[in-house]
């Protein structure tokens, strides 16, 4: 038996665990990730997940450690620059580092692209050659499938697509800049929109899902009452797919690529963010796309940080 | 003496011209495009002027023809499909036909990738790897360079900055969406937008240069009169900056590219659209940008369609 390592890094915890080469996980663990302490810190957390999987996996054969990082990824020794959310790291070769404790090749990749290589390899994106991978949680993160390989850019940064902007008069951004898709669908963003319209929407279930608590409004909760056929989380949807559709069809036009998979916890919205999406992409695309559009859910879905990080070694 | 055939295929003419190696004109002529009877007419005038231009190269080898048209084109054949502005054409293999009428090698490209071929070849983008190059004219035309080569997409329709939203609700668009760049800045648009402002801006100088009718108003007019200081003026291309700023950062942002190439008529307007753009796009990228963002002045200027198509065989 063969297995894969993926290491899911993200701000508070390591998710980690050994996958198949057919992209089945077999075992799971996490560990936080200590990026309050330094990368020296993180690797060290690294190495005691990656040896607590192959106490499970005894005799057989471990072909590598994929690791998706947040920030960006230099291929060269698995660079990893400027972290959001995991202080006192600046440059710090990761993948170098983890190979020298765990003595086995090791992959690293941003998060979103290992995201978009996991539906390559395994998910909604398979036997593809060109799509959008768009990750909505608390951030809008993108991977970029172009002829088969991830889409790098210059230094590995590419593939930003929840900082196009849509409105160059909208909301600030994390980032700086103003009216990003991420400033209108990103989780906080989302929600905080949210909660100041719900006082004109007295009647949306909403209002009883999180008892008065502005606090508890969170997509989870939209999903919960759209669910259920409310009116207004319906609209919110629908207009949070006219964002993102907005986005993706800037996107289409540049990369003259017509195929996007959707995944993260905002995704489960389901049917109305996604018709909302598909319309919104169909009315904005150049007319020489529109017959080739699709819109796709992802198909890892929680497990999509692991198994995109083992793609990596299955590539 | 060796030399290449570049053609500049227009709604109106065929500028033909032909090139040196090194990308030096060396005799130019034009015919019309005759795209208003069909391909076939178009294919005997491009004939037409290659055989005029080997006239004034007798004894002397041609290396090629390169072509850059309108629309979307497809390498294989030199295949060109609905471009704007010729009539009675749906798709067509121009490259193969023109191929059988003068007998040497034919390459077709995009107009915008041919202009950025001739800037990578022998203008603003020498031994550089990675730029975007935008062509501010009637429309905003994008040919994107990565990694050396043109960014041509799925099936050659990349590059299409012109049609990036930067306002979901901005005004209508020729190709149907709302807020494109170029429903801002191409330059009916902008013509428009400055004529219905100038009511409330008597004292500029443009008023005295169009002589009170707007139908004259043009880019070159605000052109004028910004050399001259005209508050006005100024304004309006640090507006037009922040505009085409804002869709240039979302795609610095996509492709992980931090070099733009500008050129076409509207870039004339010279330093206080060229210092707005740089502003903008300063201010809007994301961080690890920031220190590589480059704005250039395209080089090639009037002949860039004729130059950008003879570097398709210089390449």
């Amino acid at each position: 038996m063969k297995f894969i390592v993926g290491v899911d890094l993200g701000g508070t915890y390591i998710k980690a665990g050994s996958v198949s080469k057919d992209g089945d996980i077999l075992y799971q663990t996490s560990v936080p990730s200590m990026g309050e302490v330094g990368p020296e810190a993180v690797v060290n957390q690294i190495a005691k997940a990656v040896e607590t999987i192959k106490q499970n996996h005894k005799g057989e054969e471990i072909l590598g450690v994929g690791i998706g990082s947040p920030g960006m990824v230099d291929l060269d020794g698995g660079t990893v620059k400027y972290p959001p959310n995991l202080a006192n790291w600046k440059v710090f070769r990761l993948g170098e580092e983890v190979g020298k404790k765990v003595g086995t090749r090791v992959e690293v990749e941003n998060d979103a692209n290992a995201a978009a290589v996991g539906e390559l390899r395994f998910g909604a994106g398979k036997g593809m050659k060109n799509f959008i991978m768009i990750t909505l949680g608390t951030g809008v993160g993108g991977g970029f499938i172009v002829d088969g390989k991830v889409f790098r850019g210059e230094s590995g940064g590419a593939g930003e697509i929840g900082h196009t902007t849509i409105n160059y008069d909208g909301p600030l951004c994390g980032c700086g800049n103003h009216g990003c898709v991420e400033a209108y669908v990103g989780q906080k963003h989302l929600s905080r929109r949210v909660a100041e319209q719900l006082k004109s929407h007295p009647d949306s279930l909403i209002n009883k899902l999180i008892a008065g608590d502005p606090e508890k409004l969170e997509p989870m909760i939209i999903s919960q009452a759209s669910d259920q056929g409310d009116a207004y989380a319906i609209q919110v949807w629908k207009e949070a797919g006219m964002y993102i559709g907005t986005a993706v069809a800037a996107s289409f036009n540049l990369f003259d690529v017509a195929t996007v998979i959707i995944g993260g916890g905002v995704a489960k919205a389901g049917k109305p963010l996604f018709d909302s999406i598909e319309a919104t992409i169909r009315e904005r695309v150049l007319s020489p796309l529109k017959p080739r559009v699709k819109v796709l859910q992802a198909k890892l879905a929680n497990s999509a940080g692991i198994i995109g990080a083992a793609a990596l070694i299955a590539e």
